[in-house]
Parts: structure tokens; sequence; C-alpha cells
């Protein structure tokens, strides 16, 4: 299975609707307009447009799509027409952005014609196509948003105006995206991050650099601790490696040309040159090579949780998705050919235990993503290992009734690998725990065991992430959960309410008998009514509401809430303890 | 108290001590000798010398040393002498590096002379002095080493041969330093660092970035936990930030000023521009200042373990003393004026409990450091609320006795400081824990709360250093427990030892019981007899090794042999389980 290009029927028809939509554009905004670009996108398409000192906003929107409406009604063919790149230089006169791209094909090899589509003959546009044979072909469509967009997103071109859009084949599929899209907008994690105070951004510090609140570190804290008992109960051992490198560690890893753009250079006024590491692995390599291994000594596991860095543009940062650094919870095995198929079911077993546990396990396929057959320059080590390694992790499949799909071209830079990919609650694909196996790595870096035979042999590296980074982990977790965090990783656990101030006291020590069994507490002792902090309580998600009156004070108990199933009445305060230190460790769903 | 200038009269027997080993050198090598400088240092004096093409090796000092004390013994006058520049210029014309220092002199405005000492009529020096009257003034001396410098440390220039000396005022103190020395050089963090497996260096990552191994993890993991878990006993909350800002954060808060040659500068080619963080507490600012904050949320405490960068100069990088990236484990409590006596005493606190479990409280001195009063320009704030902190510092160390000694010129950029000084075992002296009081900070940030009245006020931050940098914490650990770890801090806290292969069934479930209760456990199933692996197990410093034969599988029993203790004899292997791990708990120092 190839992954699909996109140029499916959906993607086609939607290229269609862009055109549409310049021309709806044109005939609004006049002939002034300047078009750029209008291609597909994942959910869509857009098209950028200059439109001198006008603007769109999203209020245009409608106006834009009534007249869509009218152009597609008309049934207007899609012709393409090839003309020679002067003729073509004529056509596009008046159009800045199209000569610049008609000049660039003009100093391709060979190249003597390009490519129009002309719609009726309202809209004409350089396009390499395919389109749909006529207007009646596209299907329900809407636009969603503009933005702004430089041209060729280079911050040092023009500001251009895009807008975006969908379509789908039926009417039922629109809405179905849309609710989808809705859904996702009351779950994002930018909304309900700061709702619930779990990071927050600061101009002073910059874009892409979250800071996590204590209540964010609370999440945190508690992946990081059940990732690793997790992991050490399968042999791993933690690490710590340095942000920093010099280039050369990169160099001979492969990352230095495959990360050029992303890498963030340091330097100092004292001549200091380094890299932020864009990723683990090469570190870890360093700690294997610093001592004399043998073959008693493989596997060698390590794990780690630290910072990786890529220079993202500054255009696509957002929210935690898309960061500068990002905490990542890395691991490697080195280990000799005759363990690689073990120790890539143990780490497939990790997988298991830790989604498992978040209800995401069975939601899921698994793709054995192996290299592009065409092409091995994008890859590094020799096409003979990677037959080996893809056949090892074909037989894992089987043998653990895998069901991997085997997908070309999705390989990493130095081996094949096994990629879970899960669904969240509103079906959105999340793909982050993965599987790999290296035979390149450790020769790159002359990592060696002696042998029974005394001789010196390269290790295996099996590479494994579970839950990626804490960053983009968080993302997938506040969506999945929609905040309602299971009660092990609620960063507030209990909330106390006591009725009015006379029971503060008694409040205050059970606070204290909370917080000494590390159990997650707050305390609300404002002076709102009981009702206000109930749905104050409430809002915030809180798992357990404990109500403190009179009643609790002479019985030593609190009377408890539990998010879903409400009121449980009133327990002792021990009891209480018991009970929820049992569901904390017990990891429950509620 | 003022902090004691170098110029003590040790001081200038020293750098005595260094015109006559300079005048040895002059003997010795001929007049070919140039001379650069020699000045005094912490423990004694060098001198820097181009030789030409001689060497000086360690095997040449006693000849040194030899020609020195023939020099004393002649009980040779220093005698000064004030010349004009140009007189000196034409007296050192064949002393290039002296020529330079001379010319440099020479632009100072209104410096018409400059200072000579002569030694006898056997050597003379550009030195503004003082110096002892005549050579028997100079006490007991020793040769220590050679090492290469650049001249004026800049590594453009040429390559010196830099010699090492110490002087003392009596025999006695003479050997006590050099038994300490001798004391240290046996504790050195580098030297048991690689026994023990704790750290290691990479040429490819780089010198000043060390890589930590899963066993000096598990020491850095130990110490993490214990700081959490007091510092959560007094109120404070874990946050996460990054490790990159904008410069804009350090310009507000003033550190952009006092870095700014150690500043590490990163870019990319999508042209971002950022630096290292050089410190934690501007980034804990924007969690403050994230939020509305009212008199009633105070005080809000904060603490992380994240790394901070310096760019250090690359001559003087070293172990783990001195790094570029350092791991610090920061706190601060922004709190109301009224609240921050208790907030320095509730710190104080902490820091005595994490010191006493380490045996450290009791051999400490705390110093009151304060503004140098000569020149305020040094600092940032208003005097007004310097004089007001350092009054409340004072009032604190009173009423905790604490018996603080007030020493100038050695506050904060921000504030006056509560610092903490412990000796460690061979009685060096360790300054890390801190308490600051800041009026500046919250200032400069803008931060606020709004009081009883609604009015907006600046809070006071306190910073709190307790282990400071795991890094630096670590060469205090190794050295002052010479690698002989208790139990809690211990890398590897139990060692297997069966006797033979025959046991090795038993000797792994051992292991697993063991492992099951995070007891880290390693296993000897090398085919050494059990003597070598005993005396493996002691080299290895090992708080328990348990030795397994017939006997001990018969009765599912291990021998137990402890580290201080020796042979306790047999016990079962869960009575062995609940015994350490209540002396883990406890976290007794054997």
């Amino acid at each position: 299975m190839k992954k699909e290009k996109n140029e499916s029927k959906l993607d086609v028809m939607r290229h269609s609707a862009a055109h549409v939509m310049a021309a709806a554009v044109k005939q609004l905004y006049g002939d002034q307009v300047k078009f750029a670009i209008g291609p597909t996108i994942e959910d869509g398409f857009y098209y950028d447009f200059d439109l001198g000192k006008q603007t769109i906003s999203e209020d245009d929107l409608p106006k834009i799509e009534k007249k869509m409406k009218h152009i597609i009604k008309q049934n207007l063919n899609f012709i393409q027409e090839d003309v020679t790149i002067n003729e073509a230089l004529t056509k596009m006169k008046d159009q800045p952005y199209k000569l610049e791209l008609i000049k660039e094909l003009g100093t391709e090899k060979d190249k003597k014609t390009v490519t129009f589509y002309k719609l009726g003959d309202i809209f004409e546009d350089l396009c390499s196509g395919p389109h749909v044979e006529s207007t009646n072909k596209i299907g329900p469509f809407k636009l969603m948003k503009v933005a702004g967009a430089y041209w060729r997103g280079d911050e040092n071109n023009k500001m251009l105006q895009r807008i975006y859009g969908t379509a789908f084949q039926s009417k039922e599929e629109l809405e179905e995206y849309l609710n989808l899209l809705k859904a996702a907008a009351e779950r994002d994690h930018r909304k309900i991050g700061k709702e619930l105070d779990l990071f927050v951004f600061s101009d002073l510090v910059g874009p892409g650099l979250p800071l996590f609140t204590p209540r964010g570190v609370a999440i945190i804290d508690e992946l990081k601790k059940y990732i690793e008992e997790v992991c050490h109960s399968y042999g791993f051992k933690k690490v710590m490696t340095p942000h920093l490198a010099k280039l050369d560690l990169y160099k001979i890893s492969g990352h230095a040309d495959k990360f050029a753009d992303e890498l963030f250079h340091v330097t100092s006024k004292s001549g200091h040159d380094f890299v932020l590491k864009p990723v683990q692995c090469p570190h870890q390599t360093q700690i294997y090579a610093s001592k004399i291994r043998s073959y008693r000594d493989l596997p060698v596991r390590y794990m780690e949780s630290e910072k990786q860095y890529r220079a993202e543009k500054a255009g696509e940062i957002g929210g935690l998705g898309r960061v500068y650094a990002i905490t990542v919870e890395d691991g490697h095995s080195f280990c000799r050919v005759d363990q690689v198929k073990e120790e890539v079911k143990n780490m497939i077993n990790i997988i298991k235990d830790f989604y498992d546990v978040l209800g995401l396990w069975g939601s899921h396929w698994v793709s054995l993503s192996v290299r592009d057959y065409s092409d091995f320059s994008k890859y590094i080590g020799i096409e003979e290992d990677w037959d080996k390694c893809e056949q090892m992790l074909q037989e894992v499949s089987d043998e653990m009734g895998l069901d991997a799909k085997k997908i070309e071209g999705e390989a990493a830079l130095y081996g094949p690998k096994l990629d879970f990919m899960f669904k969240d609650a509103i079906g959105k694909e999340i793909q982050i725990p993965t599987v790999q196996v290296d035979f390149a790595t450790p020769q790159r870096f002359e990592l060696a065991f002696t042998n029974e035979k005394g001789e010196n042999i390269n290790p295996v590296m099996v590479h494994r992430a579970i839950l990626g980074s804490y960053e983009r982990f968080l993302v997938l977790l506040i969506e999945h959960f929609a905040g309602i965090f299971p009660l092990w990783l609620s960063p507030v656990q209990v909330k106390l309410l006591p009725v009015s101030d006379k029971f503060l006291d008694y409040t205050k020590e059970v606070q204290a008998k909370l917080d000494k069994e590390n159990i997650r507490v707050e305390l609300d002792d404002s002076s709102e009514t009981l009702g206000k902090k109930i749905r104050k309580g409430e809002q915030e998600k809180i798992p357990y509401l404990l109500i403190i009156g009179e009643k609790e004070v002479k019985d030593n108990k609190v009377a408890v809430r539990q998010r879903s199933k409400g009121d449980l009445g009133g327990k002792q305060v021990d009891d209480f303890i018991n009970e929820i230190k049992q569901e904390i460790e017990d990891k429950i769903i509620d």
C-alpha cells in the first residue's frame, strides 16, 4: 500500500472549487485583484490574493459564497490549454505573482510550454490541473476563514490575503465535517489549557515557548512517573544528556543534513559554536560508547525526557502543537541481532500498557512503515540491512497479531518502523508511538561489543517513542478527554468547599491530611455561596468536590460530589482518602 | 566585616616567592627567558614564562626549588624603584611582554612613572608590590605543577609556560595544605565519577557538556525527589519554563547587562533570535504575571529544576564543576511585605531539613551578604528598599539564632541575601544555599496583586537556592562522601554475588524481588571467584553485597555483607528487603 498522493477525486474537486472561488473574488473585487496560488490542503483548499488596499473579512465570506454558487449554477467547463512560455507571459502581464511563477517554470530544462485552465470565459489560471469537467461536479462547499499569508511563506515578501474553504461530495459529509470542527473547537487544547490554567505564554519570553503552571506540571509529572514505571519494568534505565552539542555529532548521525534548515545555532562572544539538539538519539550513542561492552552486557536500554529543538517557521508556531522546544520521552535499546525481535516486542508491550490505561488501545491500527523503494538516496545505511529489518518487523507483527499495513515511503532516515495510529474521542487520528530498527547509526558512530569469539561487532539500535513529547501529548490528552482528565491525571483532584468560614479550621485539617497523602487538593475559601462554589468546581472539571458544613464537622466527615456520578453522600475522611488513593493507583477513567 | 582583599601578609609573602622563582628560572634558563606576569592566586602563586624552544617539565621543579632556596639563603632585599615610562621601556627593551604592559600603563591618564622591584641585583621586575623586606621573610614553599597558559588568557596569543607554587608561614601549615590536597585528589569528583561510572564526556558532543549515565541519574533523581518532597511540605509548587527567551526578558531583569559576555545566542536560518537563559527567575515572573492576583492568593511559591546556561571560557571548563549548562533547582516566593519574614524563615527551614539529612547542618556559618555601600551603581532597585531588606534579614538571623556575619559587597544584583557556608569532610568550604529578598524585579516586570483596598501593589520576590545545581551539588556529594554515598543516594544499593552459576536462577528471583521494591540492584554473573566478586563490589563502594550459595538457596536466605559493618550473616530475603527499605526511607548515613 502506497501513501495516497494528494490527487484523489476529492482533491481534484476541491481544487476546482478554489478556481471558482478565485473567479468569484475577481468578479466581486475587480480586475485589480492579483492572484497568487490556490492549492488543496488536508481538509480543503485556499487561495491567496493581493487585493491592494481592499481587505476581505469573515463577514465578506457569505457574499463570496453566493457568487460562487452563481458561477457553479452556470455549469461552466474547465478547459486545459498549453501555451508557450512567451504566450503565457503576455497572457499574465498584469499578474506579477503568476509572472514570477511562469519565469521560474521557463528556467526548467526542456520546458517549452506551460498549462492553463480556463473556467468558461470568466477566469483563467496558470495551473497543471487536473480539474473536474465542469462546475456541476463541485459538491457542497463552505468558506471557512480568512488569514494573512506571506507570498511564498517568506516574511520578507508581501502579506497576501488567504481565504480557506472546503468542499465535500455530499451534504452529509460536509455537515459531519463541520460538526467535527465544532466539537474540536470546543476541545481545543488552547481553549481548555487556558480555562484550566495548564500553561501560559509570555510576550517577553516569546511565542512557541510555553511556560507550564503548577497544574500543567502536575499532569506532566504523572505521565513521567507512569512511563518511567512501565519502562523500568521492561529494563530501561534513565540517562540525562545535554541539550547542546557540536555540529560534528549530527554530521555523523546524518541529522545535520536532514534538519539543516531547522537547526538552532548557539554562539557566544567567546567564539562558542554549538547546535541545540534536534533529536536525542546521537547523544545516547555516546553513553553507550563510553564503556567497553561485551555480548553479555546487551541489551543496554536507555530512556530520558529531555528537550529537543527545531527552528520552526515563526508563522507555523501555535499552542502546544507546534513549539520551538519539545520535551521528548525517548528511548533506545542497543542489542545483538538475535535480540532485536525480543526488544521490539518489549517496546510494543510498553506501548500497549501505556495506551491501555488511557483507554486508547484497541482504537488503533499499525503501519509497517517501509522505505520508498524507488529512491534509496533519501535514507542512510545499506539496502540489505533494510530488507532484514523490514522482514523482522513483519514477523513481529505476525507473531503479535498486529495486522500491520505496509506503507511505502514512511520509514525513518535510518530504518523501517512500526507506527501506531490511535483515534481520539472525536475520531481524529493521532500518530505517536513508534518502534524503529536501525543498523546504520551504530555503524556511523562505530559502536561495538565483543562477541563470544572476541570480535568487535556493531550492535543494533532499536528506537522507541511511547508518548512522544509531553507538549504534543498534552494536546492529545486535553482534546481527547475535553479536559475531563482521569483522576490520576487531574491537576486538581479534590476541591474543598466549606459552607462558611466557621468550618475553615476543620476544612484546613482535611486539606492537610489529603496533602500529606500526595492528593492534589485545593481549598475554595472565597466568600461565594455554596451553589456558586460548586458550579465553579464543576466548570474546573474537578473529580471530587468535598462540601463541609456543620454536620460534616460534627461527624468527622465530608460530603462527596463526584464529577460524573454526582452526590455520593457523607463519608469519613479516612475512608474517602483510602478510596481515592485506590482509584488513583488503579488509574480509573470515570 | 568587609571581605578581605588579596593583599594579606600571606599574599605579600607569596608574591615575593613568585619573584624569587622568576629569578631562579632566569639563572637556570638564561637571559633569553621572557617574563610575562606572576600574580598570587587563592592558594599560592604562579609565574608565566616564554622559554623559546626550551620546556620545563615537573621533573625540573626540584632543580628550580633548589635554586630558589639558594637565593633565599642570601637574604636579598626587595627594593622599590619608580622610573619614568621611557626609562622603563629602555630597561625592559628585551622583554616584549613587559614592554606591552609598560606601553599600556603609559596610556593611562597622568601616569608618568611605573614601579619596579629589584631583588638584590639578580632580578628586576615591573611590579606595583608590595613585597617582603628581604628573602628571609619567605616561609616554607613548594612548586606544585607546570601548565600551558596563553598570554593574557587569549587563545590567539602565544602559549607560555606557567609554574604554580605555594608558600606558607610555617612548615606545619604547608604540610597540612599538602595533605589536604592529597586527600582532595583522592576524592576528586572526576576520578570517582569515572570509577563509579556516574557521568561521561564525549568529544563529539563537546567539553563542558556532561552526559549522565543511569548511575548518575539515580543520584540526581533521589536528590530531586527529596528536595521536591521537602519543598512541597512548605507549599512550593512545581513549574516548568523553557530554556530559551527573547533578549528583551533579560533587558528588563537586568541580566542582559550583567551576563553580556556569558550569554549564548540562538539563531537559525529562518531568522530566529533568542538567548539561552542565564538564570531562571525572569521566566517564573511570567507565570506569576499570567493571572490576576489578589492579596488572598499570596504567597505564590514556584520551584523548578531546569537548565540554565553560561558561555564560560573554553579554558575554564572542567569536570562537573564548570560546565556550559547547569540543571538548577530554583524557587521563588511572590509575597506581600508582611509575609516576607515568614517566607524567609520557611526557606531557611527547608535548607536546614535538606542539609541535616546529609549530615552537613551544624558545620556551617551564615553570611548576611549586603551591598557595597561605596558603589550602588552595581545594583538595581532603590536604596531605601535595600535598607528594609537588610534589616529584615538581620531580624530573621536574630530570631532564628543564625548568628549571621555581615559581609559587605556580597549581595546579589537585586538585593541582600543570607548565604549558608558548609564545610565538607576534608574542611573545604562550600557556598550553595541562599535566601534573597528582592523588591526590584517585581517592579521591573510590573508584577502586581490587588490589596484589600483594591489597589495594585508590587509583590516582593524572595529567591532561594537549596542545592543549587545538580551538577555542582554532585561535585560536593562525591567529594564529601568520597563516593561512599549514604544508602538512599547510592547508585547501586545492592549487588548480588552468586557463588556459582548453579545459584543463578534463585539469584535472579531475589533480583526481581528487590527490583520490584525499587531497590537499585545489580547482579555479578561473571565467572570470577567469590573473593574477586566481593573485592569488586567493595571497590564500587556498594552498601550491600548479598552472597548466594547452596545454604542460602536452601533456607530462602541471602548472606549479607554491609559496606562499613562487614558480615551480617544470613537473612530471610523478605526481612532483608524490609530492613533496607526502612534504612532508605530514614536516609541513614553509615
